[in-house]
């Protein structure tokens, strides 16, 4: 069976079982399964966290998104940043705080060395902000498209460790904020021919017609949220800090996609009232389906996470110190019998859509 | 100027440049610039070594290498062998140990599981081989090639660590074995078709004609050599151990491309003797070019290592103890003002050659 049929999930189960039957996996702490693998260093003082994302030209990402007509600040830069983020996204999932990146390349040879200097810069932006060191990397050529693969390492105190298999039936299931954005922004620069900012640009005057009225600025929103998505770095440490999460993850392919890895790795099922999921208002104003894209765009990078009724206040006033919105509360978690429900604001139960497929493209 | 003009070696010293000015790497034991980045972790006994390598179809592989006509043990399980052996081969270099690895994976969607079940298969083979634990990684679809990036992880006590940068003028020159023999595999493959392994297949009979009686069964090391590769990890670790080792690396650009990365490093010249460079036996049999396959075939994954003359006996017999054969000496250090020197065994001088480019194809 070839990979279109058989799909990411299955084969990435598939990969998981026969990695187990590998032999000894002692050393760690957290195996395949969560947002990063976790182990004891002899000696240290805390966990190291291990996480690596793939960005593939043509899957992730489309060049043509990062070539505006004036290469300006916001253009290839974008690419590096992202390409770190969603790595400091998945150590930010676990409680943690990144340390030590490599980046892997691999350039076709007609890109222009500005353009690698840019993803550069944007990398460095990205380490410098959320206190990553670039220790080094592997860069290649390409006969085909573009790939970047960053892997990073962080580092947690075992006791602030925050797994996806801990939640339990009864917990509230939360999100750090509104969902969607990415999405919209996805859909937003795919309609406009991949420019990289919802502006009229003079060079496409047809661009300019048709879509100067229909996109107004604050789309840029959306764009930014797709191409410079910000990790929830501080909010997962102070999750992590109270000692009453359950259990977490980064939301990067989507609640209807995600939501059920939690819930396999906890054992539970979930109920999700669907008036409480917090959609993107710029998602609303752009005129998309904002609640489609909220359960299904992916690549929002809000963490969620899963925690008992009573310790509802306390984690409040830890967002709120680390300057962060209140948890939004979307649902409970049940018992895995009753499997994942939908409910509608009328009471009727809707079916979990699926998310995005890598191998259907 | 695009990177085909370029070249990879100018764009990873600008990429170097550009990181070096993007605030502290105060963390960092080695930094960019060796075979792999080290580091404390707070607490531990031991420096944590930090590495990745991708492989990409087109530029490292094709896939027809591992698509045999009967698809057998030694097929795409190769793929994966190599993916991780080559990070290995980077930690051995620093005559540590490796612990945990990431597998990164871009999979075009009309591979079949089963070709995917056998690369995992050859990356838990490596795995166990060498001690490594597979933590996860990330698996995704891609538009066009195969891509595969593995980050290694290891370990190594901070006064057995060897760098690329402390050999010093007068120490002599060596490698832990015969070079040359993955670039032979790589010519013989070239010519065969793509077939794994250099014997007659049935369902080509061109091929059974006109390469049964050319290509005798010992080509087979020289195709393994290049499709599986044996990290020297014994050695680089029973070398460590013995003090007495100035500076090390592993070839895997090919020695005329490797051992100015050493001298550069080192701030030294060198002189080698051409007659000393031990060629690989199977490629003479084949009538290939040894001496210019030994000098700039790469993917050999010899260690690369300098001592002062005086411990000679001392690294023979760790070699020794480690099963290995005894160094072979090829040239020795200069100061860096003499550059480096080829000596043919008449004399004359020879200019170092280019090794292998990635970004020309």
């Amino acid at each position: 069976m070839n990979l279109s049929n058989l799909g990411e999930k299955k084969l990435i189960e598939r990969l998981r079982r026969q990695l187990a039957q590998g032999g000894s996996r002692a050393g760690l702490v957290v195996d395949i399964g969560d947002d990063t693998a976790a182990f004891r260093v002899p000696g240290a003082e805390k966990l190291t966290l291990f996480t690596c994302d793939m960005l593939v030209e043509g899957t992730h990402f489309r060049r043509a998104w990062f070539n505006r007509p004036e290469p300006g600040e916001n253009s290839a830069e974008r690419l590096g940043w992202k390409a770190l983020a969603v790595n400091v996204s998945d150590i930010a999932a676990m409680g943690g705080r990144p340390t030590f990146a490599l980046i892997s390349i691999a350039l076709p040879g007609d890109i222009e060395a500005e353009y690698v200097d840019k993803i550069y810069a944007g990398l460095l932006k990205c380490a410098q902000e959320y206190g990553v060191i670039i220790a080094g990397g592997d860069t290649v050529g390409s006969p085909q498209g573009m790939v970047m693969d960053v892997s990073l390492l962080g580092e947690v105190e075992e006791k602030k460790l925050l797994r996806r298999s801990g939640a339990r039936v009864g917990d509230l299931i939360a999100v750090t904020g509104p969902l969607g954005a990415a999405g919209g922004g996805l859909q937003i620069i795919e309609k406009t021919g991949g420019l990289c900012e919802a502006r009229p640009q003079p060079q496409n005057p047809s661009y300019e017609t048709s879509v100067e009225e229909a996109l107004p600025p604050y789309v840029d929103s959306l764009v930014a949220a797709l191409l410079e998505p910000k990790p929830r770095l501080a909010e997962g440490q102070a999750l992590a800090a109270t000692g009453r999460i359950t259990a977490m993850m980064d939301l990067s392919d989507g609640l209807a996609d995600d939501l059920p890895r939690l819930c396999q790795e906890s054992k539970t099922g979930a109920i999700i009232h669907m008036e409480k999921i917090p959609v993107n208002p710029a998602c609303e104003k752009a005129g998309l389906e904002a609640l489609k894209l909220a359960l299904q765009g992916g690549e929002d990078y809000e963490l969620l996470f899963t925690f008992a009724p009573q310790n509802l206040a306390a984690i409040t006033a830890a967002l709120n110190a680390a300057g962060a919105p209140p948890p939004q509360i979307i649902g409970e978690m049940t018992s895995a019998n009753e499997g994942i429900r939908l409910i509608n604001p009328d009471g009727t139960t809707a079916e979990l859509p699926e998310g995005f497929k890598h191998f259907g493209i």
